[in-house]
């Protein structure tokens, strides 16, 4: 029966193997924990597709039981072995391979891992943010945070489509430029061959160009922030996934638009992994057909209603406010999303076009989602002359945006567009704690992979 | 006649306006040309689905026409008016809405613009590269400078689809790095809360590191070279498309995936957009179904024969050689790819797996694209002990890359991948004369966006 196993060549995967019943096959992956029975060993192999039960019995193999003994989590092995029906009821319905068993007859060990630093074989990991980051390259590999990013994944996915619906075209926009991008958030500053430069906090000024050229674009950029904040939703390198579109027929179209991509990323998410959000403790998001829509002040009036405070003089929402207006939409108009309007021209960045209404506030959105600003954005300013003032109100120097003036020099429609934070739409839709769990490799104050202060303990022990 | 089209509120686009003949509609767009024939004025308006000729008849509506003697390019307008057939033999083959004109009753300027530096009205925008890039907001408008853009788009989703294929999935890396990515290239530091910290050269580690996460993944993602050369093939910011494979069989496994997803993006999009190509000159590639793969001294032996140069010391190709292996490939195997393999292990970056069966020569391969290379790749080290060596070996110290040794600590599978750079794709299928022109705002030594001499001018004349 042995005979031929060495000629096995192509791997089976995890999900396949009830198709593969009275068959040698091979399989390859991470092995996800063992059971040492005595005689009999169990291990969990784990791949993309999901994980399999391997039994060693020294009867069916001597020699891959001997090696099963010396294996532990996360070494990478190849085994070959026997596919089994499981007895009825020794069936595991929770994965995909539930039916079945292998009896393996040879393992080879395809890398060595060393001895974990805590358990990873549990349904939840249950550490500290701060090690759960110091050993971002293991804790990644468990299958509840691996899941943040199938999520995260499927999220930018469901944004694409939906910007393509809106006839978008997906444009790709610097990340270093002369000038900083708005006013504001603090800036990183590089070295570029002797002269200043900075990364963009936003691609704002640059997809505002494109829609001179294509009138609707998407984009999906970096963004850079380096306020010396430490908060549980930034980040200094973010995702942002951006929406700009021109010949608009007013600022309701914007909202309708912001409102559809919104809903759709989180709606069609949300329906594809509804065993996801269960493994969250996620309840399916409210969505209803039509998203409440409130100016600043009329969101701050029903605040002060339910909590006695007086916003009459906030120029924005805090974060507590965030919360309450948002169980308000949720009792109200059972929506877990709710759009805020006019905010106070002053408090935007220059770009914003003030309300021709009542200039003292802009045509300006933010998006909530749960509780938390997800999204934000505005109709633009697209004539130049008023452009030029608004820059000077706000200390701007139109001169160090040179190619962003020359676009509304050479004719601007009417424009505007919103930009969504991917790693907050994440720790929103999966209700994380920390807007750091969403990031594969989060950056802060405190850590660009590890810990600076880690770091310079190291660099000391050198000297 | 005029009654009621105040209330038209809603935009036809150009190419739509062949099924509303007889109606009264509204565009809006840009002023693409104008021609004024004394009574009657001609205009060519432009919107994202190309151009309408426009009449502007005095009989038709005097304060229109007076209007239409006053616009120039690029203003941005919401015209009404009349949509009718043309005359047969004045049917414009060339565009969507040929076969249609529209009578003006009303224009409403959106947005004025200044006098263009130069025509923007002819087939080819004919300027020196400089000046391309002094006016890219404007330059970005010409049809065929969009084109490139569009085509970069089509890439884009391409790759994208292509990676699926092979059972990817997207990830997110930073650009924010505490080491530098690999030897050989500058790197651009940046002031990081008065820590050290760089941009990342490649996503190169990280998309390693996600292979013991979700064993096949694909991204794109920014890489910065501050190396202090200017050449038609450099760019200091860069768009990488990336995959990375794990548990592959064996090398050949990785050749057939970057044959895979280089050829089915050139294919796919040459086939969606024939007449791009066309535009541009260049002959529909040639992509057999075996792409011609040899080594790196087999190309060095076929190019000696060729040219009669002695390259038997040499450690690469140049660009002068990879144009001779091309042309080679192309006469001998009707092929404007060829893939090349074993570059000397010295060359390439410390991750890179030396074959076992000749260690001087690595796992290794180019793809060069009609002359150029265009992506670059290898199988990696995947054995911790190995890999800390040949750090070593490069002056690398292991030290500097916690994350990424972590990865390999705890078990790392047989794995390799690949890195095309979407501006030189863009430039190659095009063939174009400079990447410059396939980057909608090309960052090098000696700009960004506007000329660094230019910018220190100004200054100069604040002072």
């Amino acid at each position: 029966m042995i005979t031929g196993m060495k000629n096995i060549k192509t791997r089976v995967l995890s999900s396949e193997t009830p198709n593969h019943v009275g068959e040698e096959i091979m399989l390859q992956g991470f092995i996800h924990s063992r059971r040492d029975h005595g005689k009999l060993i169990f291990i969990d192999l784990r791949d993309r597709t999901g994980i399999t039960q391997i039994i060693f019995n020294p009867q069916a193999s001597e020699s891959a039981h001997k090696t099963a003994s010396d294996i532990r989590p996360e070494y990478v092995v190849s085994i070959k072995g026997l596919v089994k029906n499981r007895p009825e009821k020794l069936v595991n319905e929770k994965i995909a391979s539930g039916t079945v068993e292998i009896e393996a007859k040879e393992v080879e060990i395809l890398s060595k891992a060393e001895s974990l630093p805590f358990d990873m074989g549990g349904e939840e990991l249950n550490l500290e943010l701060p090690t759960l980051l110091d050993h971002r390259s293991l804790t990644l590999r468990h299958e509840k945070v691996k899941k943040i990013f199938e999520i995260q994944a499927a999220l930018i996915e469901e944004f694409r489509n939906a910007s393509k619906e809106l006839d978008c075209i997906e444009v790709v926009v610097p990340t270093i430029a002369a000038g900083a991008t708005e006013g504001g958030a603090e800036v990183f500053s590089i070295d570029y061959f002797g002269h200043n430069a900075f990364l963009t906090q936003s691609p704002q000024l640059y997809k505002q160009i494109m829609v001179s050229v294509f009138e609707r674009v998407f984009l999906i950029a970096k963004a850079y922030r380096a306020e010396p904040s430490v908060t549980t939703r930034h980040l200094t390198e973010s995702t942002q996934l951006d929406v700009e579109i021109a010949f608009i027929k007013g600022f309701d179209e914007l909202l309708d638009a912001l409102e559809f991509v919104g809903t759709q990323m989180i709606k069609n998410v949300s329906e594809k992994y509804p065993e996801v959000l269960k493994e969250f403790g996620v309840d399916k998001p409210l969505i209803p057909i039509k998203i409440p829509r409130l100016t600043l002040r009329e969101a701050q009036e029903i605040i002060s209603k339910r909590t006695n405070r007086d916003l009459s003089k906030e120029m924005d929402l805090n974060p507590e406010d965030e919360r309450e207006i948002s169980e308000w939409a949720k009792i109200e108009h059972k929506s877990d999303f709710i759009t805020i309007t006019h905010f106070p021209t002053k408090k935007r960045a220059f770009y914003t076009m003030p309300d021709p209404e009542n200039p003292e506030y802009s045509l300006s959105y933010d998006l909530l989602f749960k509780g938390l600003e997800m999204m934000s954005g505005a109709q633009r300013i697209n004539n130049y002359e008023d452009l030029e003032l608004a820059m000077k109100r706000k200390d701007v120097n139109p001169d160090n945006f040179g190619l962003y003036m020359q676009a509304f020099k050479y004719g601007m429609p009417p424009e505007g567009g919103f930009s969504f934070g991917l790693e907050r739409l994440t720790m929103k839709l999966l209700e994380l704690a920390n807007v750091r769990e969403a990031s594969l490799f989060p950056r802060d104050m405190e850590r660009i992979d590890e810990r600076f202060s880690k770091t310079e303990e190291k660099t000391i022990q050198e000297k």
